[in-house]
């Protein structure tokens, strides 16, 4: 049995291993205030190029979302985002735990655009009743989204212009960042996150890192007593020096690049042969995360072999993810390719 | 300048203005403790003919919402609702700030449907990845709904049928029920009422009281401490007497049922006669709000002397809200129709 | 049986019922927006003498505390309070529901002194792992207090310098703020209330209103989007007009001065002759609250004519409280005192 | 520089180290519902000898905290705890922020008893105004406290038998449980903790583990849905193997007991050591943590050698904590004290 049910299905590379082996038994300062968390955060903030940017770490994505998003929003405000949103659908209601409404936008292909962003807030502003309604504050995006598909600079840029008009707070979350930086439709850098995003982070959990997100503040403003709300929210890991010795492995020499193109060519070549036999996709991604439509009896068959995630299910049919990562051995790719085509006819 | 804006311009009908005067200087316990609080619930109850009912006064709907709501859910639960429900629209998130999901079900007449709810449920628990999601455990439902549509009795045992079957709790928001009981088209009592949901409450502000809404828990498993909550979440009037004094006039010889009728018989000619001059309605409405869809110019022309609620603005014409009540004069509708058959031509 | 229980037994002031009564049928905007509610602030703001107050109108005293308190602070930040302040200990957790700690400060007469919060504050932020603890943002106090004191300008102004010197927002509860102002001993005024804090609010309910307490922000930032709180807390009255009526009424000819004054008439007899009859105090009040500490047989027997509160229990005797308000009949307190002499022997 | 700051300064223990080493690039189902996870799980549970209970691993301290407090409240509910108590000074809000009050009770040792418990339950039932304060409902300790010292078995069947008989949960925080189990003036078994609490954790973060916290929830109710909650508060990890590895690794061949002894040797040595230099104590501790109280140039003199925490500030001399862990060399605990010693004359 192979996995492609998720990108983080295996422990950590392995140069982040043997960078935790080699100083596991050194001594340091807790809670992120370590000299391995001070060279990660000197590392990213090289290629972000904005002497403003803050860097935090945090343990997972759930506590990056919920921290990020409580610490910025007052009580009576809400947060936009694609209905499909990781925020809007799988984090337990964490977002509303805290007290604020996500405000859903309608989405296929997982993004939101600058014009819906805009109607949004017009819409709240222009009606009479607006005190009587959650007022729009911030735009959560993915980016990659979570069918795979990635914003382009145009797109952020148009978004970030919205934003601004509005004093709106945009946040992207990066989950799997790399991917959306290493694909081959991308045109956005690191630098580019750093000026057209309040607050982004990169993510380390699903990207080669044991686990690990790197929140990035870039409006100041909004850094102010951040590690309060990082540990209020338990995202405040007391050897943090396990997150600053990830990241500085990963900006180290572009490792974090590096698997993050070795996810993206696997799912290419994934879905470019799926293709070719004729199937359709939810959505066509570019990045590390697959969504072919295929019928119940092939799906059946290759869950004998390799592990997927039902996506949705159809008539006779269902959408399944196929995801790779860092870890993913491209002869498994090959595999499943020659199965699927066999059972294919 | 004559409101059909809402059905709350108005203070309070005459024979609870005279209660008020008459018990003004007696001295009473606090907090819903006094005689007359009893007195009022016993009134109720006498209609409700269920034993189990609790009956709790609270001095406004977005209290009697929150309140019950955040009473009865864990943290990682939510409530169903129609997109169009109060709760999910015009409370300015009060709901999300008790740390509850609504989880908005498509709706075009401000009803949602047994087979809605059980589809909801059925798909929360089937999805492998439940954990990660919002439980579904609250059905809330409006009675008569945010654009005037009743549930027949048939529709809420489907409802409730669902309920029983998948645990879910049944809260009905009753700020217009006697609207809905008076309706020509209804076949629901109070003593349905108390049969078929867990919660429900009676509207008092929209309803002749000068405000107050009566909460009932049918199930008392669900009223268990219910009176901290209200205190908590700023509900519990100091002079509770004055609730008291109200529901219990409310209640005396069917008070509370005349003027309910009075104010569906005002919208109801109000609705036939725009029906007759050939409009159409976003929803057509057996109780007291009615939906024309006008002319922007005739709109802009009843404006002038006429107050309206603005609903939704479509090319070149308006859905309004026309808004009649206890204390909508008669011969006002009249003069409206008058008007607007003038500007028909 | 007469009660002295509390001052909020009876229902309102007559010339506010008057008032009520003669504007009950005229039709008005909703939800404070009305002609009464902007007369009323204009007669407010004409006492406080502050061009950048802002007032709003909510129905009772835990609905401004909790809004005022979960408008101002982040998520991280707690509010000082006296142990025996309202918001410590009598609003069923409102606060904290908020997610706010309150941060309770040792206090034998009620109030706290700037000393005490500036130790609160500086060893918060002088301690290495203040990131760990909440953050004091603002203080809380109450005029009169809990037990009937009250505050000094000097004491107020000292109390402001350090809020100001270390960026906490002052916030004081008036929900009997009249019989603070009315005090003997008080030298404090509306307007020395509208420099001295950010917000405070004026009561209603304790002080001959039927309900209401107007909150008045000072400090423009922090009026900012008010009004989705009110609304957001439940705070929001459809028929504000009623709360503008009963304002208009009580700061027209200084009828709030006037019941606030022979409220404290009657305590300071009431106080004076117990005094005299040789018995101790909690604390001495000079407002409308007596708290003597008598033998639980005097207790017993003056609690089958009058109504009292039960305060604490100590050995053999207890710690009563007498509560005098507009309402209050002289004669009434002439004959207590005329009875506990009697017990006295 | 060597340092006694605190117990987690250094990775993980190596055995656990070369389990996640030789596991690492092994595929896995994620969320803890991995083979590991299910090992630890049992070789825990073979301990625990109750049926009942249910093992879940969570990430850290805070969110094992939170994650249980708003799990098991309803709202207008709150925990008691020592003043001292973790909940109360050091998780910067985050019970409050999920809603609920802290109930501090007075401690000079870090414990609460039995009677308090019960006064305070009874104290609040007993008032008349009881729905207008937060319910106690839970109780919360820590063993060992936050000032190392440590429950008996006694005192433990005492506050069960008041929780019991009040109806409150009793929750134990065993962030350094193990040091309680080894202390040699210890009489609990991790049987007892099964059968005595409602709750408790077994704590690995501070006790070898590079993190996690494993929860025990032996009453069953308590359990339902629990997995929703950790993933909302953000304590369920991804790559939860990581946790199942740890865990299986610690109670393997009673590695958890046999790191504990060490880090309590060490710590008794010392604290024999100081004592025999004629030093006083914040309070005698029986397990890890030392709290001498020593002049402030003993302080800092040290200081250039060794790291420590400042724990209160007195007249002249500093209360310290120095705090051992299993990686702790005793060599170094040597050196310390002959350092004290030629200090102190």
């Amino acid at each position: 049995m192979y996995m492609f049910v998720n990108d983080y299905s295996e422990g950590m590379h392995q140069k982040i291993l043997d960078a935790i082996v080699k100083t596991n038994l050194e001594q340091h300062t807790g809670y992120g205030m370590d000299e391995y968390c001070e060279k990660a955060r000197l590392a990213i903030k090289k290629e972000l190029k904005n002497e403003n940017s803050a860097v935090h770490f945090l343990v997972g994505g759930t506590q990056a979302n919920t921290t990020v998003i409580c610490a910025l929003l007052r009580p009576h405000q809400g947060v936009i985002s694609a209905v499909s949103g990781h925020i809007n659908v799988h984090e337990s209601g964490a977002i509303e735990a805290t007290g604020h409404k996500v405000l859903a936008l309608p989405s296929d292909d997982g993004k939101i655009t600058a014009k819906q962003v805009e109607d949004c807030v017009k819409g709240h502003f222009d009606d009479p009743t607006a005190e009587h309604m959650v007022q729009p504050k911030m735009v959560y995006i993915s980016n990659p989204t979570e069918v795979g598909t990635i914003y382009s600079k145009k797109e952020l840029e148009d978004i970030k212009k919205v934003c601004d008009e509005h004093n709106l707070i945009l946040f992207c979350d990066g989950a799997r960042l790399g991917c959306a930086l290493m694909s081959k439709q991308n045109d956005v850098t690191l630098e580019d996150m750093a000026k057209l995003t309040d607050v982004f982070y990169i993510g380390g959990t699903k990207m080669g890192a044991m686990f690990g997100e790197a929140v990035v503040i870039n409006t100041p403003k909004y850094n102010e007593d951040f590690r309060y709300l990082i540990k209020q929210k338990g995202g405040m890991l007391a050897k943090g020096r396990l997150l600053g010795v990830q990241f500085l492995t990963l900006f180290t020499d572009g490792l974090y690049y590096e698997l993050a193109r070795h996810a993206n060519e696997c799912a290419e070549k994934l879905q470019n042969a799926i293709k070719e036999m004729g199937y359709k996709f939810l959505a066509e991604s570019p990045t590390n995360q697959v969504f072919p439509i295929l019928p119940n009896e092939i799906v059946e068959k290759i869950g004998e072999k390799y592990g997927y995630s039902q996506w949705e299910k159809r008539d006779g049919e269902m959408v399944i993810r196929l995801c790779t990562s860092w870890a993913t051995d491209m002869a498994k790719v090959d595999e499943l390719i020659a199965d699927l085509k066999a059972l294919t006819k």
